[in-house]
């Protein structure tokens, strides 16, 4: 559950009670960390299996899903097969909805809600600013990503009219690290190695690095972006003994655009964008580690 | 010398072209690490003292300079006391020209220069959108920081019909850091310390840590927004003993925008902005440090 899932949902919501509309939002996973800003944030349902019998609707909406299991257990409200509405900006939609609005070359999620305000011509507000401003801003990477487009910052310039104060925006979602993570990551940094002249940089965390601390989604994400910003550096990849899992490693690999590691994460078993993705592979560290490099490394060829 | 000055010099540049006017760009520094990949960059000219004879000219423009002194040695070669034209964004701006174009609200120099090429009608080309686009791009922090606004988005949404590779773009500047810097930050991250319940964070870098290696000025930039992105840190504070110099110490201080650390700077014969500043102190490190940490706790109660 990332800033265009919360950021698209809560927007939309908004524009269904706007007009007239009765809706839930059903989420699976709680608000991450940083999120607790959000204007609305509190209509945000958490997915419980006596959720059904609650819930009486006419249409089942998916937004940022590429396929229905990205809602985790929450397609499982859907028990008498209403009409599936599929609003999704990912190349790799599965076009499961009987309604389809896929569009591959918006930013966002969020970006696709903007235009839906602009084509229904409901005016936006301050607390929808914000909501479609945190979609935008957390999918671009603040605006830096391929995905940005004139089209983007066209969106952002309007929203940017409702007096959005967007360093505190920034500050909740990027500048609010826990010292401890801190801490970890200053312990991990260190071990980063390098192979192919350093166009592979890579990391590997036995248990005993983390000492029963997890290593948090966030943190994961500042390591495998350090490790991209050096010079040279074409994929990064992150090996770590899964806690309490006997011989179970989970992969993070992270690509310069070049390389699609979506396709080396499929071969091992996971999945994910060509320049972010993901696989729990069974082996010894060593091992996994030397046969994903490998693979890396044929790719780089 | 950074983005938002050689974008701007480079655009006024061709626009001036444009209109059939002669120009010289002069800059006292070399093109900094990163921005090899400017349009038009054969085009500046270092400073140096003979260049005065060289050139000939009835307007001697200053961008992005705040005071006259931030040009360097450059404004020498205005021996002549031609008029000049100072256009800048800094609020701190000195109107030290004969007509003085100074927009503090502007993000950059970059943003104002856009609008002259609107003003005068002229057309942009693919170069000169990278040129301004850079120059936004890096004074913004990737359109986080507060002078980023409705407008900055809006001239960058026409900026980026240029068909520009932003990713490119992006990774020159922020994704290009030499494997030798990488590892000396990770010597220098397990080294920061917290005071005042965690509103300061700091690092003490004696000469022994860095042996002879200087500390470039993007890795002191990646040390101390490290820091700043800590949750609850409202001032980095980074205490450096200079190479080769008895008793001189580097304070490089960031804010988040409660204390203005250019007051501190300031305090101890340096300066800055509200948000960034610096001083070069005399003393040992741990005295230097002690008193400028308690000064910083002054402005926090």
């Amino acid at each position: 559950l990332e800033g265009d899932a919360l950021g698209s949902e809560l927007a939309f919501y908004g524009l269904l009670k706007k007009l007239g509309k009765h809706a839930t939002i059903v989420n699976e996973d709680a608000l991450p960390y940083g999120y607790d800003f959000l204007p609305g944030k509190e209509n945000i349902k958490k997915f419980k299996n006596n959720l059904k019998k609650q819930l009486n609707f006419d249409c089942f909406v998916a937004l940022d899903c590429s396929d229905l299991r990205r809602t985790g257990e929450v397609y499982r409200i859907n028990t008498d097969a209403k009409p599936i509405l599929n609003i999704d900006h990912h190349l790799s939609n599965q076009w499961f909805g009987d309604v389809n609005w896929v569009e591959p070359h918006a930013s966002s999620c969020s970006e696709m809600i903007y235009k839906l305000y602009k084509k229904v011509r409901l005016p936006l507000d301050r607390d929808t600013a914000i909501l479609l401003y945190v979609g935008i801003l957390t999918d671009t990477g603040s605006f830096h990503y391929p995905n940005t487009t004139s089209f983007t910052h066209k969106a952002v310039s309007e929203l940017l009219k409702y007096n959005l104060d967007i360093h505190q925006i920034y500050k909740n979602i990027y500048e609010n690290i826990p010292f401890s993570d801190m801490k970890l990551l200053s312990k991990i940094l260190p071990q980063i190695k390098r192979c192919v002249s350093g166009k592979i940089a890579w990391f590997q965390i036995g248990e005993g690095v983390l000492k029963n601390k997890k290593l948090s989604f966030d943190l994961t994400e500042h390591i495998l972006g350090f490790a991209r910003a050096i010079k040279d550096v074409e994929v990064v990849a992150l090996f770590k003994e899964n806690l309490g899992v006997k011989d179970q490693i989970r992969v993070n690999l992270r690509s310069q655009a070049k390389v699609d590691v979506n396709k080396i994460a499929s071969f091992f078993g996971g999945g994910g964008h060509r320049t972010a993705s993901g696989a729990t592979v069974h082996g010894k560290i060593d091992q996994v580690r030397r046969k994903v490099l490998a693979k890396i490394r044929e790719s780089l060829r």
